[in-house]
């Protein structure tokens, strides 16, 4: 699958009124999903995504080089389902905890079909049981998405982290 | 008291634009709550509080115990003031900054009687004198909001901190 | 230059749904403004300033003595422009990366003449390639907007930051 993703700055495209309204909208997804995640509810996880999504998590270096490689890699919401399951399974990850801030959401683009091009940053911090908060992951999530039935899903996540210090194999989702 | 707050994920039960209204306030709230914080006018925060509010600072693995203890216990207005004065007379936090970022707010339910059910991630950094920024603690805000006078006011504000580790005896708010 | 700007906590002065319509508006310069950053883009930095604009970094305990010292100190986009070339050539600042989050933006003040106060908090994390991702810097925006062919512009940008070890000799701008 490929990406009309692009990993530079680039200036938006689209009406401050109608990029006003967007932004407020992603905003309130990107509440949604990361209570989603930070309550450790994994599985609920995919229904964020539409069924032919594309998600990855990548290091900035990778992406500005256009790699195709990533931490993770998945293609299609199935995969997302199958990964959800595995990790709620392991439960590896019952022994700390994640908590997402998200902020500086901008909206690039909307095309003629309704998909939006938007960006966030994120920072991801994490707390092991008994132990201190660390930053755990910082980047940007660069996203396309769809509406359908009036609602927005993600047709691509590439969450993007400056971040080079990972710990996890089996990593949870950003 | 017996508080109506939920520690685990939901999904907001109003309609989005009522949820976009009240989130945008409530958003507005916490920053003027925050920067009276982080001014160290800490005589000024109880403003913030009904007169039969209930605030707590306690950690996630109590919350989604139950367990009704917490780092920082106060109900009612006037234990705030009495906190807010003693702090302020001690003055152990004058060589100390503090730093509050807020995030991710979402609004979950509005009452018929206008009460109003909402949370936010928070990252608040310290900055001692001639020393390092460090995060000092991360977490959510559970709160429920009224409105008198048409303004907002926290019946009741939950602070669940993921971070384990703080080292002061007598906690500033958060 | 004299600045007209307080760096201890005030209440906003403005209507309150003046005060909502300005924040989004801010907020989305400041996205604008921290993406250009933190692509690197520094060559595009002065945009967002008026020709007699002002902009410094200075540390909180330096701004509340009001010393008008800084780390950085610019009078005129002149000096922002020729700062950022020299910044761009020493390209010292290629093996790392920045990342902004920015969030409680408050509006104080719109002063007749369309002038607008405002502030924010804001953390900068810096990450070194090969190395981990550090709180560089964590503080707060105290601005001063105008507007100009219905777009806004910065007149004066004062960068109060907590944090107060910092290690670049030549600052890249916050």
């Amino acid at each position: 699958m490929t990406s009309g993703l692009i990993f530079t700055y680039r200036p938006p495209t689209l009406l401050s009124s109608r990029a006003r309204e967007l932004r407020l909208e992603i905003e309130e997804f990107n509440s949604e999903y990361c209570a989603v995640l930070d309550a450790n509810r994994v599985e609920d996880w995919p229904r964020f995504f539409t069924l032919d999504c594309l998600y990855r998590i990548t290091s900035r270096e990778n992406a500005e080089l256009l790699l195709p490689v990533g931490l993770v890699y998945a293609e299609g919401k199935a995969m997302l389902v199958d990964r959800a399951v595995a990790i709620a399974r392991t439960q590896m990850f019952a022994p700390r905890y994640m908590l997402h801030l998200v902020s500086n959401t901008r909206v690039l683009e909307e095309s003629a079909e309704g998909e939006i091009t938007a960006e966030a940053n994120f920072l991801l911090l994490q707390t092991l049981v008994e132990g201190a908060t660390s930053l755990h992951m910082a980047g940007k999530f660069y996203d396309r998405f769809v509406r359908e039935h009036d609602q927005l899903f993600l047709k691509e996540r590439q969450v993007v982290y400056d971040t080079t210090l990972i710990a996890n194999d089996l990593v949870y989702p950003v």
